[in-house]
Protein backbone atom coordinates (compact mmCIF):
# COMPACT_ATOMS: atom_id res chain seq x y z
CA UNK A 1 0.00 0.00 0.00
CA UNK A 2 1.30 3.37 -0.78
CA UNK A 3 2.52 5.76 2.06
CA UNK A 4 -0.42 7.65 3.73
CA UNK A 5 0.95 11.06 2.70
CA UNK A 6 1.28 9.79 -1.15
CA UNK A 7 -1.76 8.83 -1.74
CA UNK A 8 -2.94 11.51 -3.86
CA UNK A 9 -0.14 11.76 -5.73
CA UNK A 10 -0.31 11.47 -9.45
CA UNK A 11 2.77 12.88 -10.86
CA UNK A 12 6.32 12.24 -10.00
CA UNK A 13 9.43 14.79 -10.66
CA UNK A 14 12.87 13.92 -10.63
CA UNK A 15 16.01 15.89 -9.51
CA UNK A 16 18.50 15.11 -11.81
CA UNK A 17 21.99 15.76 -11.90
CA UNK A 18 22.94 13.78 -8.67
CA UNK A 19 19.67 12.12 -8.12
CA UNK A 20 18.95 10.29 -11.51
CA UNK A 21 22.52 10.29 -12.95
CA UNK A 22 26.42 10.04 -11.75
CA UNK A 23 27.37 13.50 -12.66
CA UNK A 24 31.28 12.85 -11.58
CA UNK A 25 32.62 9.71 -12.68
CA UNK A 26 30.64 10.29 -16.04
CA UNK A 27 32.34 13.07 -16.58
CA UNK A 28 35.45 11.81 -15.52
CA UNK A 29 35.39 8.76 -17.37
CA UNK A 30 33.69 10.59 -20.62
CA UNK A 31 36.56 13.29 -20.49
CA UNK A 32 39.63 11.14 -20.10
CA UNK A 33 38.51 8.55 -22.45
CA UNK A 34 38.26 11.71 -25.19
CA UNK A 35 41.52 12.94 -24.07
CA UNK A 36 43.17 10.03 -24.60
CA UNK A 37 42.33 9.58 -27.62
CA UNK A 38 43.21 13.12 -28.95
CA UNK A 39 46.21 13.45 -27.24
CA UNK A 40 45.00 16.04 -24.47
CA UNK A 41 46.44 16.85 -21.17
CA UNK A 42 45.09 17.26 -18.39
CA UNK A 43 43.89 16.97 -14.92
CA UNK A 44 40.22 15.91 -15.79
CA UNK A 45 38.91 15.01 -11.83
CA UNK A 46 40.10 18.45 -10.94
CA UNK A 47 38.66 20.13 -14.14
CA UNK A 48 35.03 18.25 -13.46
CA UNK A 49 34.94 19.05 -9.90
CA UNK A 50 36.01 22.75 -10.66
CA UNK A 51 33.42 22.99 -13.69
CA UNK A 52 30.01 21.80 -11.00
CA UNK A 53 31.62 24.46 -8.73
CA UNK A 54 30.80 26.94 -11.11
CA UNK A 55 27.15 25.66 -11.75
CA UNK A 56 25.75 27.58 -8.74
CA UNK A 57 26.99 30.74 -9.41
CA UNK A 58 26.25 30.62 -12.89
CA UNK A 59 22.66 30.23 -12.16
CA UNK A 60 22.65 32.57 -9.69
CA UNK A 61 23.85 35.22 -11.99
CA UNK A 62 21.47 34.29 -14.11
CA UNK A 63 18.61 34.70 -11.27
CA UNK A 64 19.79 38.15 -10.44
CA UNK A 65 19.63 39.68 -13.81
CA UNK A 66 15.56 38.59 -14.66
CA UNK A 67 15.54 41.58 -17.46
CA UNK A 68 18.52 39.72 -19.31
CA UNK A 69 18.36 36.93 -21.82
CA UNK A 70 17.44 33.67 -19.71
CA UNK A 71 20.92 31.68 -20.47
CA UNK A 72 19.99 27.72 -20.32
CA UNK A 73 22.85 25.38 -18.60
CA UNK A 74 24.37 24.54 -21.93
CA UNK A 75 25.15 27.68 -22.30
CA UNK A 76 26.87 28.31 -18.84
CA UNK A 77 28.50 25.14 -19.09
CA UNK A 78 30.04 26.34 -21.85
CA UNK A 79 31.06 29.94 -20.76
CA UNK A 80 32.55 28.09 -17.27
CA UNK A 81 34.67 25.33 -19.77
CA UNK A 82 35.74 28.02 -22.36
CA UNK A 83 37.16 30.18 -18.36
CA UNK A 84 38.34 26.94 -17.10
CA UNK A 85 40.25 25.40 -19.66
CA UNK A 86 42.11 28.76 -20.05
CA UNK A 87 43.16 28.50 -15.97
CA UNK A 88 44.00 24.97 -16.24
CA UNK A 89 46.06 25.58 -19.36
CA UNK A 90 44.97 23.19 -21.31
CA UNK A 91 45.99 23.77 -24.90
CA UNK A 92 45.25 22.38 -28.41
CA UNK A 93 41.87 22.25 -28.13
CA UNK A 94 39.11 22.82 -31.53
CA UNK A 95 35.61 24.08 -31.62
CA UNK A 96 34.66 20.16 -32.15
CA UNK A 97 36.61 19.39 -28.37
CA UNK A 98 34.55 21.99 -26.78
CA UNK A 99 31.21 20.99 -28.11
CA UNK A 100 32.00 17.09 -27.37
CA UNK A 101 32.88 17.75 -23.76
CA UNK A 102 30.03 20.65 -23.31
CA UNK A 103 27.84 17.88 -24.14
CA UNK A 104 29.00 15.61 -21.90
CA UNK A 105 26.57 16.56 -19.75
CA UNK A 106 24.20 14.44 -22.01
CA UNK A 107 25.50 11.65 -21.63
CA UNK A 108 25.72 11.21 -18.25
CA UNK A 109 25.09 7.99 -16.93
CA UNK A 110 22.19 6.61 -14.35
CA UNK A 111 23.26 5.26 -11.28
CA UNK A 112 23.18 1.97 -10.41
CA UNK A 113 19.36 0.85 -10.26
CA UNK A 114 17.58 3.65 -11.33
CA UNK A 115 16.36 2.84 -14.48
CA UNK A 116 14.73 -0.40 -13.38
CA UNK A 117 13.31 1.71 -10.24
CA UNK A 118 11.68 3.88 -12.94
CA UNK A 119 10.62 1.53 -15.37
CA UNK A 120 8.31 0.43 -11.77
CA UNK A 121 7.36 3.82 -10.76
CA UNK A 122 5.99 4.40 -14.68
CA UNK A 123 3.29 1.97 -14.09
CA UNK A 124 1.68 4.21 -12.16
CA UNK A 125 2.36 7.61 -12.17
CA UNK A 126 3.18 10.50 -14.82
CA UNK A 127 7.08 10.70 -14.31
CA UNK A 128 9.46 13.85 -15.54
CA UNK A 129 12.70 15.55 -14.80
CA UNK A 130 12.49 18.89 -12.60
CA UNK A 131 15.90 19.72 -13.79
CA UNK A 132 17.91 22.92 -13.76
CA UNK A 133 19.27 21.44 -16.95
CA UNK A 134 17.52 22.49 -20.49
CA UNK A 135 15.37 20.37 -22.55
CA UNK A 136 17.57 19.93 -24.91
CA UNK A 137 20.15 18.50 -22.62
CA UNK A 138 17.80 16.30 -20.41
CA UNK A 139 16.12 15.01 -24.07
CA UNK A 140 18.88 13.85 -24.80
CA UNK A 141 20.37 12.29 -21.76
CA UNK A 142 17.15 10.72 -21.69
CA UNK A 143 17.79 8.87 -24.85
CA UNK A 144 21.10 7.85 -24.08
CA UNK A 145 20.73 6.50 -20.66
CA UNK A 146 16.51 4.97 -21.79
CA UNK A 147 15.17 7.35 -18.66
CA UNK A 148 11.48 6.68 -19.32
CA UNK A 149 9.98 9.87 -19.10
CA UNK A 150 6.71 10.81 -19.90
CA UNK A 151 7.45 14.60 -19.89
CA UNK A 152 10.46 16.53 -19.83
CA UNK A 153 10.57 19.83 -17.60
CA UNK A 154 13.72 21.62 -18.31
CA UNK A 155 14.68 24.86 -16.60
CA UNK A 156 14.26 26.96 -19.76
CA UNK A 157 10.53 26.05 -20.28
CA UNK A 158 10.55 28.39 -17.01
CA UNK A 159 12.91 30.85 -17.81
CA UNK A 160 13.99 30.25 -13.95
CA UNK A 161 16.36 27.87 -12.13
CA UNK A 162 15.55 26.23 -9.06
CA UNK A 163 14.44 26.60 -6.26
CA UNK A 164 12.72 29.13 -7.94
CA UNK A 165 9.28 28.84 -7.38
CA UNK A 166 8.28 29.30 -10.73
CA UNK A 167 9.47 26.03 -11.65
CA UNK A 168 7.73 23.66 -9.18
CA UNK A 169 4.96 25.13 -9.22
CA UNK A 170 4.85 25.60 -12.86
CA UNK A 171 5.55 22.22 -13.59
CA UNK A 172 2.45 21.36 -11.67
CA UNK A 173 0.65 23.67 -13.63
CA UNK A 174 1.32 22.24 -17.03
CA UNK A 175 0.12 18.55 -15.81
CA UNK A 176 -3.11 19.94 -14.60
CA UNK A 177 -2.28 19.01 -10.86
CA UNK A 178 -2.13 20.81 -7.72
CA UNK A 179 0.87 21.40 -5.58
CA UNK A 180 0.16 18.36 -3.33
CA UNK A 181 -0.72 15.71 -6.13
CA UNK A 182 3.24 16.46 -6.95
CA UNK A 183 5.93 14.40 -5.34
CA UNK A 184 9.30 15.83 -6.26
CA UNK A 185 12.06 13.25 -5.83
CA UNK A 186 15.76 14.55 -4.66
CA UNK A 187 19.15 13.59 -3.42
CA UNK A 188 19.23 17.16 -2.20
CA UNK A 189 17.73 18.41 1.07
CA UNK A 190 17.86 22.37 -0.34
CA UNK A 191 15.29 21.44 -3.26
CA UNK A 192 13.11 19.44 -1.11
CA UNK A 193 13.08 22.07 1.34
CA UNK A 194 11.77 24.56 -1.53
CA UNK A 195 9.38 22.39 -2.86
CA UNK A 196 7.65 21.44 0.37
CA UNK A 197 6.99 25.35 1.33
CA UNK A 198 4.92 24.92 -1.75
CA UNK A 199 2.98 22.16 -1.05
CA UNK A 200 4.33 19.69 -2.66
CA UNK A 201 4.83 15.89 -1.53
CA UNK A 202 9.01 14.74 -1.63
CA UNK A 203 10.80 12.27 -1.23
CA UNK A 204 14.48 12.20 0.09
CA UNK A 205 17.20 9.40 -1.10
CA UNK A 206 21.22 9.75 0.13
CA UNK A 207 24.21 9.66 -2.91
CA UNK A 208 26.64 9.85 -0.67
CA UNK A 209 29.39 9.90 -3.16
CA UNK A 210 27.99 12.23 -5.86
CA UNK A 211 30.68 14.69 -5.05
CA UNK A 212 33.21 12.07 -4.44
CA UNK A 213 35.85 13.20 -1.46
CA UNK A 214 34.29 16.92 -1.69
CA UNK A 215 30.84 15.87 -0.24
CA UNK A 216 29.76 17.61 2.58
CA UNK A 217 26.26 17.58 2.44
CA UNK A 218 23.07 15.52 2.15
CA UNK A 219 24.41 12.29 3.76
CA UNK A 220 20.80 12.06 5.13
CA UNK A 221 17.28 13.58 5.21
CA UNK A 222 17.24 16.76 7.48
CA UNK A 223 13.44 17.83 6.46
CA UNK A 224 10.56 15.95 7.72
CA UNK A 225 10.35 14.60 4.11
CA UNK A 226 6.85 12.40 3.14
CA UNK A 227 9.05 9.54 1.97
CA UNK A 228 13.48 8.62 2.84
CA UNK A 229 14.12 5.65 0.85
CA UNK A 230 17.92 4.00 0.14
CA UNK A 231 17.05 4.15 -3.04
CA UNK A 232 14.69 4.80 -5.77
CA UNK A 233 13.70 1.14 -5.62
CA UNK A 234 12.68 1.67 -1.90
CA UNK A 235 10.80 4.71 -2.97
CA UNK A 236 8.57 2.30 -5.67
CA UNK A 237 8.67 -0.25 -2.79
CA UNK A 238 7.21 2.73 -0.45
CA UNK A 239 4.27 3.77 -3.35
CA UNK A 240 3.59 -0.06 -3.68
CA UNK A 241 5.05 0.04 -7.32
CA UNK B 1 19.01 5.70 -47.31
CA UNK B 2 17.16 9.42 -46.06
CA UNK B 3 15.34 11.76 -48.16
CA UNK B 4 18.26 13.85 -49.79
CA UNK B 5 16.24 17.02 -48.18
CA UNK B 6 16.30 15.19 -45.05
CA UNK B 7 19.22 14.27 -44.08
CA UNK B 8 20.09 16.79 -41.16
CA UNK B 9 16.62 16.84 -39.42
CA UNK B 10 17.50 15.55 -35.64
CA UNK B 11 14.43 15.86 -34.45
CA UNK B 12 10.60 14.85 -35.91
CA UNK B 13 7.50 17.34 -34.14
CA UNK B 14 3.99 15.94 -35.22
CA UNK B 15 0.88 17.57 -34.88
CA UNK B 16 -1.43 15.17 -32.91
CA UNK B 17 -5.37 15.81 -33.53
CA UNK B 18 -5.93 13.91 -36.68
CA UNK B 19 -2.26 13.43 -37.26
CA UNK B 20 -1.22 10.86 -34.88
CA UNK B 21 -4.54 10.51 -32.91
CA UNK B 22 -8.70 9.95 -34.56
CA UNK B 23 -9.97 12.35 -32.18
CA UNK B 24 -13.58 11.83 -34.21
CA UNK B 25 -14.05 7.94 -33.72
CA UNK B 26 -12.47 8.15 -30.57
CA UNK B 27 -14.57 10.69 -28.73
CA UNK B 28 -17.97 9.33 -30.33
CA UNK B 29 -17.07 6.08 -29.45
CA UNK B 30 -15.93 7.17 -25.91
CA UNK B 31 -19.51 9.47 -25.51
CA UNK B 32 -21.87 7.28 -26.42
CA UNK B 33 -20.29 4.14 -24.34
CA UNK B 34 -20.31 6.71 -21.04
CA UNK B 35 -24.00 8.01 -21.97
CA UNK B 36 -25.18 4.21 -22.23
CA UNK B 37 -23.33 3.30 -18.84
CA UNK B 38 -25.14 6.33 -17.58
CA UNK B 39 -28.58 6.94 -18.95
CA UNK B 40 -27.74 9.87 -20.92
CA UNK B 41 -29.46 11.14 -23.92
CA UNK B 42 -27.63 13.40 -27.00
CA UNK B 43 -26.72 13.10 -30.46
CA UNK B 44 -23.24 12.42 -29.42
CA UNK B 45 -21.69 12.40 -33.09
CA UNK B 46 -23.31 15.73 -33.84
CA UNK B 47 -21.91 16.94 -30.51
CA UNK B 48 -18.36 15.65 -31.15
CA UNK B 49 -18.89 17.73 -34.59
CA UNK B 50 -19.94 20.36 -33.37
CA UNK B 51 -17.19 20.67 -30.37
CA UNK B 52 -14.51 20.04 -32.94
CA UNK B 53 -15.96 23.38 -34.46
CA UNK B 54 -15.86 25.46 -31.96
CA UNK B 55 -12.21 24.60 -31.79
CA UNK B 56 -10.34 27.12 -33.96
CA UNK B 57 -12.74 29.89 -32.93
CA UNK B 58 -12.11 28.98 -29.04
CA UNK B 59 -8.00 29.61 -30.13
CA UNK B 60 -8.65 32.53 -32.15
CA UNK B 61 -10.16 34.28 -29.06
CA UNK B 62 -6.84 33.47 -27.25
CA UNK B 63 -4.48 34.86 -29.93
CA UNK B 64 -6.41 38.13 -30.59
CA UNK B 65 -6.31 38.79 -26.64
CA UNK B 66 -2.58 37.99 -26.20
CA UNK B 67 -2.65 40.75 -22.64
CA UNK B 68 -5.04 38.36 -20.94
CA UNK B 69 -4.37 35.22 -19.16
CA UNK B 70 -3.39 32.28 -21.96
CA UNK B 71 -6.40 29.40 -22.05
CA UNK B 72 -5.37 25.92 -22.42
CA UNK B 73 -7.12 23.88 -25.17
CA UNK B 74 -8.48 21.79 -22.02
CA UNK B 75 -10.03 25.17 -20.29
CA UNK B 76 -11.23 25.92 -23.84
CA UNK B 77 -12.77 22.46 -24.33
CA UNK B 78 -14.37 22.54 -20.91
CA UNK B 79 -16.26 26.53 -22.00
CA UNK B 80 -16.96 25.18 -25.32
CA UNK B 81 -18.54 21.88 -23.90
CA UNK B 82 -20.89 23.85 -20.99
CA UNK B 83 -22.15 25.96 -23.88
CA UNK B 84 -22.81 23.29 -25.96
CA UNK B 85 -24.78 20.97 -23.69
CA UNK B 86 -27.03 23.59 -23.12
CA UNK B 87 -27.76 23.97 -26.81
CA UNK B 88 -27.93 20.97 -27.50
CA UNK B 89 -30.49 20.45 -24.43
CA UNK B 90 -28.71 17.43 -22.58
CA UNK B 91 -29.58 17.29 -19.15
CA UNK B 92 -28.74 15.52 -15.93
CA UNK B 93 -25.06 15.86 -16.21
CA UNK B 94 -22.77 16.62 -13.25
CA UNK B 95 -19.61 17.88 -12.68
CA UNK B 96 -18.10 14.22 -13.05
CA UNK B 97 -19.73 14.22 -16.07
CA UNK B 98 -18.55 16.93 -17.67
CA UNK B 99 -15.08 16.11 -16.29
CA UNK B 100 -15.17 13.05 -17.75
CA UNK B 101 -16.19 14.39 -21.10
CA UNK B 102 -13.42 17.27 -20.97
CA UNK B 103 -10.80 14.17 -20.45
CA UNK B 104 -12.33 12.10 -23.39
CA UNK B 105 -9.26 14.26 -25.28
CA UNK B 106 -6.53 12.72 -23.14
CA UNK B 107 -7.77 9.07 -24.16
CA UNK B 108 -8.13 9.55 -28.31
CA UNK B 109 -6.80 6.96 -29.48
CA UNK B 110 -3.96 6.62 -32.64
CA UNK B 111 -4.54 5.69 -36.47
CA UNK B 112 -3.85 2.33 -37.31
CA UNK B 113 -0.42 1.91 -37.39
CA UNK B 114 0.72 4.96 -35.38
CA UNK B 115 2.80 3.57 -32.62
CA UNK B 116 4.52 0.88 -34.69
CA UNK B 117 5.70 3.53 -36.70
CA UNK B 118 6.80 6.14 -34.32
CA UNK B 119 8.83 3.28 -32.79
CA UNK B 120 10.86 3.40 -36.07
CA UNK B 121 11.47 6.67 -36.56
CA UNK B 122 12.56 6.65 -32.36
CA UNK B 123 15.36 4.66 -32.93
CA UNK B 124 16.82 7.44 -35.11
CA UNK B 125 15.13 11.10 -34.16
CA UNK B 126 14.05 12.75 -30.97
CA UNK B 127 10.15 12.43 -30.86
CA UNK B 128 7.80 14.99 -29.67
CA UNK B 129 4.20 16.17 -30.38
CA UNK B 130 4.08 19.71 -31.41
CA UNK B 131 -0.05 20.59 -30.91
CA UNK B 132 -2.36 22.81 -29.74
CA UNK B 133 -3.03 20.83 -26.72
CA UNK B 134 -1.85 21.42 -23.93
CA UNK B 135 1.34 19.38 -21.63
CA UNK B 136 -1.48 18.16 -19.12
CA UNK B 137 -3.70 16.63 -21.99
CA UNK B 138 -0.87 14.94 -24.27
CA UNK B 139 0.94 13.72 -21.84
CA UNK B 140 -2.01 11.53 -20.52
CA UNK B 141 -2.90 10.57 -23.91
CA UNK B 142 0.72 9.68 -24.78
CA UNK B 143 0.44 7.44 -21.52
CA UNK B 144 -2.97 6.04 -22.61
CA UNK B 145 -1.74 4.97 -26.13
CA UNK B 146 1.97 4.40 -25.82
CA UNK B 147 3.46 7.06 -27.74
CA UNK B 148 6.63 7.34 -26.93
CA UNK B 149 7.51 10.81 -27.49
CA UNK B 150 11.08 12.21 -25.72
CA UNK B 151 9.60 15.39 -24.95
CA UNK B 152 5.98 16.82 -24.91
CA UNK B 153 5.62 20.38 -26.61
CA UNK B 154 1.97 21.77 -25.30
CA UNK B 155 0.82 24.79 -26.36
CA UNK B 156 0.52 25.95 -22.90
CA UNK B 157 5.16 25.74 -22.84
CA UNK B 158 4.32 28.68 -26.01
CA UNK B 159 1.42 30.48 -24.74
CA UNK B 160 0.54 30.50 -28.32
CA UNK B 161 -1.34 28.63 -30.80
CA UNK B 162 -0.24 26.82 -33.78
CA UNK B 163 0.14 28.43 -36.65
CA UNK B 164 1.93 31.12 -34.15
CA UNK B 165 5.22 31.40 -34.69
CA UNK B 166 6.32 31.14 -31.36
CA UNK B 167 5.25 27.19 -31.16
CA UNK B 168 7.75 26.42 -33.98
CA UNK B 169 10.62 27.98 -33.46
CA UNK B 170 10.09 27.75 -29.56
CA UNK B 171 10.32 23.90 -29.83
CA UNK B 172 13.43 24.07 -31.96
CA UNK B 173 15.00 26.30 -29.88
CA UNK B 174 14.27 24.28 -26.66
CA UNK B 175 15.85 20.83 -28.20
CA UNK B 176 19.16 23.14 -29.20
CA UNK B 177 18.26 23.04 -33.08
CA UNK B 178 17.93 24.73 -36.17
CA UNK B 179 14.64 25.32 -37.75
CA UNK B 180 16.38 23.18 -40.59
CA UNK B 181 16.81 20.30 -38.26
CA UNK B 182 13.61 20.30 -37.39
CA UNK B 183 10.65 18.09 -39.52
CA UNK B 184 7.06 18.84 -38.91
CA UNK B 185 4.77 16.11 -39.35
CA UNK B 186 0.96 16.88 -40.20
CA UNK B 187 -2.50 15.81 -41.92
CA UNK B 188 -2.92 19.35 -42.13
CA UNK B 189 -1.30 21.58 -45.06
CA UNK B 190 -1.83 25.05 -43.31
CA UNK B 191 0.36 23.86 -40.59
CA UNK B 192 2.71 22.91 -42.60
CA UNK B 193 2.72 25.83 -44.84
CA UNK B 194 3.65 27.48 -41.61
CA UNK B 195 6.49 25.62 -40.20
CA UNK B 196 8.09 25.86 -43.77
CA UNK B 197 7.94 29.45 -43.50
CA UNK B 198 10.13 29.37 -40.82
CA UNK B 199 12.75 26.94 -42.09
CA UNK B 200 11.64 23.64 -40.87
CA UNK B 201 11.53 20.77 -43.23
CA UNK B 202 7.88 18.92 -43.95
CA UNK B 203 6.42 15.49 -44.16
CA UNK B 204 2.73 15.50 -45.06
CA UNK B 205 0.53 12.39 -44.45
CA UNK B 206 -3.57 12.24 -45.81
CA UNK B 207 -5.85 11.33 -43.29
CA UNK B 208 -9.55 11.46 -45.58
CA UNK B 209 -11.16 10.52 -42.54
CA UNK B 210 -10.17 12.68 -39.73
CA UNK B 211 -13.52 14.81 -40.06
CA UNK B 212 -16.18 11.87 -41.58
CA UNK B 213 -18.80 13.22 -43.91
CA UNK B 214 -17.37 16.92 -42.86
CA UNK B 215 -13.75 16.61 -44.69
CA UNK B 216 -13.67 18.95 -47.21
CA UNK B 217 -9.99 19.91 -47.29
CA UNK B 218 -6.41 17.84 -46.88
CA UNK B 219 -6.92 15.02 -48.88
CA UNK B 220 -3.51 15.82 -50.72
CA UNK B 221 -0.20 17.78 -50.04
CA UNK B 222 -0.97 20.94 -51.59
CA UNK B 223 2.47 22.02 -50.97
CA UNK B 224 6.01 21.30 -52.04
CA UNK B 225 6.47 19.15 -48.56
CA UNK B 226 10.25 16.92 -48.10
CA UNK B 227 8.30 13.98 -47.55
CA UNK B 228 4.85 13.42 -48.79
CA UNK B 229 3.41 9.72 -47.74
CA UNK B 230 0.57 7.75 -47.15
CA UNK B 231 0.81 7.11 -43.35
CA UNK B 232 3.57 7.41 -41.09
CA UNK B 233 5.31 3.87 -41.86
CA UNK B 234 5.91 5.43 -45.29
CA UNK B 235 7.98 8.39 -43.28
CA UNK B 236 9.83 6.05 -41.52
CA UNK B 237 10.49 3.96 -44.77
CA UNK B 238 11.81 7.28 -46.90
CA UNK B 239 13.67 8.15 -43.49
CA UNK B 240 15.51 4.63 -43.92
CA UNK B 241 14.16 3.94 -40.58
Amino acid sequence: MPATDATDVKALLFDVFGTVVDWRSSLIDDLSAYAAQRGLEGDWTKLVDVWRQAYVPSMDAVRKNPQADFLTLDELHRRSLERLVGEFGIKGLTEDDLNYMVTGWHRLKPWSGVVAALERLHTKYILAPLSNGNVGLLTRMAKNAGLPWDMVFGSDIFRHYKPDPENYLGAAKLLNLQPGEVMLVAAHNYDLRAAQALGLKTAFIPRPTEYGPLQTIDFDATGDWTIVADDLAGIADQLGC
